[in-house]
């Protein structure tokens, strides 16, 4: 790889609305193929640029190697090609994480999206490192993916640009949580020739990063409501700032499905929520999740039900 | 205290930039007087809408009780009823912050400010019973104190919102660093009619939050630029965003210097620049810290003093 | 103060048990003196080698300073010189701590303890500095005390050795929880020719710090069976570490009681069944807790109840 | 499988010292087999009661799943069955981790050992599914590991006594570092009719679980000194605790080699000292660590030399 230039805005080839995709099961679980095609022709249709696979909205730490192999492969030949491909290769350290790169490269994925190494504890030597290592194995677009909810870690915006400036990193899916570091690493981002493409994974403040100078979202929620994204991050281009909150506030009520279901923590209540929402609209067949995890039932599913029919969303069941 | 109505605009009593007043320590350690009133005449010719005193910028927690009066007394004084003045009443627990509150009571301010208890665990029962305990005690608005990095106590917005339509809260200083959690409490106030006024604590991202709903700010980085957050304030309430964000940006980029300091954390090196800052702009007369810091020396003040000539800022030393 | 030289065992002063003195409340919140003397007389009577007013399970972070000095008054009034009086100098930062310190020595004790510095974030050099300040302002033994739980940062052995050898720490009370940490300490300052007296405030491991090196405990549970604890200690002064075993056995069963309340975190449920338990046992009047805990209630105080009978402790309610 | 029976000592099959084996490589990162065979024969020279194989202490997180299987398969070979062999199945959620089981389960192993889900977070009811569908899918030993430092979720004392009385669980290897949650522990098993074996990874206070009611120990130094844990176990079992005592203090001296390292932290440390210690003592041909990390170097090693030859261990380098 080499060194970037300054990066121009139109040439930037994943900005925009990178959902992450969720992965419908069977009750049995198995992945639900016919579901899939649904859930990917809804992104589709409300005009996503991309799709990121395997990410943790998608149960990538769940899934053995062959049901992840799977899901991408899949999901590569439901797209179709209509839209760029990111693939998840979540795994604990630089060995596993180049495994897995080597199956996302033969199925065949515009990019890729890697955490810092997780489990064993690591220090900013060892995390430089990884995402070298990573880079100089393949020719595929890298994309580092700051998430301490789940990593214990939180990337050094510094080393971000240094790597994104060495032509190591495309750019930073950012789910910190962390605003302020968000808007630090844009403006070193910045005055570094915006290197990287800086995408957020925060579903409810997608407007602040914007005016902060990001380039783009990783909503999850962007499952129920892709079109609602798009349009937000059409009226961030256009300058449209009213329009930007108005969308972005419909879409923060819109999450509050997340917090609805009782006795549930981490994926098992938030993409226990997208799913269950997903199986209420009628994209997906069950809302089966991944072992350990069990579905949402009884008075959360109708809690979730409660919110998106107060917001208008169309129920077929 | 009476249960409150839905508050409009332009009744809220301390919405606006009111940022924490940072306190000039002569090289002994005592305060400042001169310096004070300096730093004062700055933030009224910046227009702020009020101050913060005793807060963390204000090295609150380093002052025994004595010394806490004199900053407060000296700075209502020097205020002279100019704008409004909130004091910070920190300890650890409900009696502790009870003697604090009638200290302040006894010089006289417009509303003080608690955090949740701290040192010693407390449970959500123990956190909502100490702002009753506080609200009952008196008849000054009280804003509740958002600081999980020295509270290690995220605040509830259920509760917030709660305590603000019961009439214990005026509102909300967050310093906790979670937009995501923001967002979440300014949607949840304004379905109970915003009983809470919402100020953000974090100086870079002040821009998004307007969007999400808040009222104003509270910036340590006001004392450096008042100017610079009244007008990004005004800005906002004229709908102005890329006003807004233009202010913002400079902002942020002046931030910068609370990370030049090496070998310093927490409020060493974060107040620490603010201190070097308003030294080096000649409002200061020193840059003394608090036992048990140490002001920054040498090269750390080289830092300081280059990222606020980069930026344009008028020095005299 | 002088650098220490290698302290004999019949030399050190505060070795053995010392508890840390729970603080009885009247209905109303006030301190109940008589109660407070009968704690005292049941500690004497069990034996014990000093008291230590103040310390977490003492409430300190809870009282205001007139309340903390009648405590302080109070205790060294009834315990009249039978045994040695610590008292906890529990507050924020250095200043603060110093002005804690002028209370106690008022009062008149044989030594004091503090912790690292809190609510603002300190690191390294704060730290040091902190506790030279302490000492540089007292003839009094002064004890580190190493609290993670309330305190967030764990003491640096390193630092605890040095400030021993150099004659500012008496020695250290060790609440971290961390017997690994332990026993590396006890190893560091017996190659330092044991400058630093070591105390563990873990009820329960009592017995594996005297094999590690430690020279006695601080622990809440010694409220409830004082002599439990001074048994275990001269057993293992004696070496029949089957006395030891046995004993500790008996009290980490006892310990149990703090496990029993539901719905309580903290010194609500840990203080708040020793409180209950000597309520149950006829030496407090009352299990009243500070504002802004409750006191435990119903169930809570039968399953403390159920814990202390069926280990034959006498129970006169 | 049935549920337990109260379990005898002479019947507990993994009890005493099973060291967690640490993993050589060449220097290009390959599995060193001779080194490999002269580690095991190290320890089977030492007296060790088994070795757990693909431990933290064997940079199981470091190794893509075909060096997992060489690793394994080369170690059952050497050992040869004359100690029973345990092997760890890590990884982020079930599915994954039943998919190492396999892999285990196809080359033979005596027992597994499986953390809690990490990564994704996950609740009790979620961790307590994963361990039953684990032991649901073998009929091997299964123990709980407990490592807070890399899982982020400590186990729960009452789920694995239940886990154990319900013949999930074989035992615990507790690395969680919290001596009061393993008197806890012990005491609860204990109650429970002993249905566990609890096994600590401390290697410096391994003495104080023997009082607890430990049952050996999985330490990591014990590569390096096997015999004296071997000692320390034996002398446990005789009742001879001054023995114990004295080993454990020799050997928690030993231990001083993790610290040495500067710039260094975790495994990178910790394991590289070991690497290192091993490869002084002619036992392994390189101290190679796995990618990302790198091996300690210069002044580091010099370091580890130092403690090593101060206590007497001899090194051939």
């Amino acid at each position: 790889m080499t060194a970037a230039a300054p990066v121009p805005a139109e040439a930037r080839a994943f900005q925009g609305v990178i959902p992450p995709l969720v992965t419908p099961l069977t009750a049995d679980g198995r992945l639900d193929v016919p579901s899939l095609g649904r859930l990917i022709e809804h992104h589709i249709a409300g005009g996503v640029d991309g799709l990121f696979v395997l990410g943790s909205s998608g149960e990538v730490a769940f899934f053995e190697d062959e049901m992840r192999d799977e899901v991408l492969r899949e999901s590569v030949r439901l797209v179709g090609g209509r839209v760029p491909v990111l693939a998840g290769i979540i795994d604990t350290q630089t060995r596993r994480v180049l495994a897995q790169l080597r199956r996302a490269e033969a199925i065949g994925v515009a990019g890729v999206v890697a955490t810092a190494p997780f489990y064993a504890i690591t220090g900013p030597e060892e995390i430089e490192n990884h995402f070298r290592a990573i880079a100089a194995a393949t020719d595929l677009a890298l994309f580092a993916y700051d998430l301490p909810v789940c990593v214990h870690v939180k990337l050094d915006p510094a080393m971000l640009v240094r790597l994104g400036a060495d032509g190591v990193l495309t750019g930073v899916k950012d789910s910190s949580g962390d605003d302020v570091g968000f808007r630090r690493l844009a403006m070193m981002n910045d005055a570094a020739g915006a290197p990287l493409t800086l995408l957020t994974g925060q579903e409810t403040v997608v407007d602040g990063t914007y005016l902060a100078g990001g380039h783009g979202s990783v909503p999850g929620l962007g499952n129920i409501d892709p079109g609602g994204y798009v349009r937000m991050d059409r009226a961030a281009r256009a300058g449209d700032i009213d329009a930007v909150r108005a969308e972005q506030q419909r879409l923060a009520a819109l999450f509050e499905i997340v917090f609805q279901p009782e006795g549930k923590t981490g994926p098992a209540a938030g993409v226990g929520a997208f799913k269950t929402a997903l199986y209420l609209m009628g994209i997906f067949s069950t809302n089966t999740m991944s072992s350990p995890m069990t579905a949402l039932e009884g008075e959360n599913v109708q809690r979730v039900r409660t919110v998106l029919a107060g917001l208008g969303v169309e129920l077929v069941r």
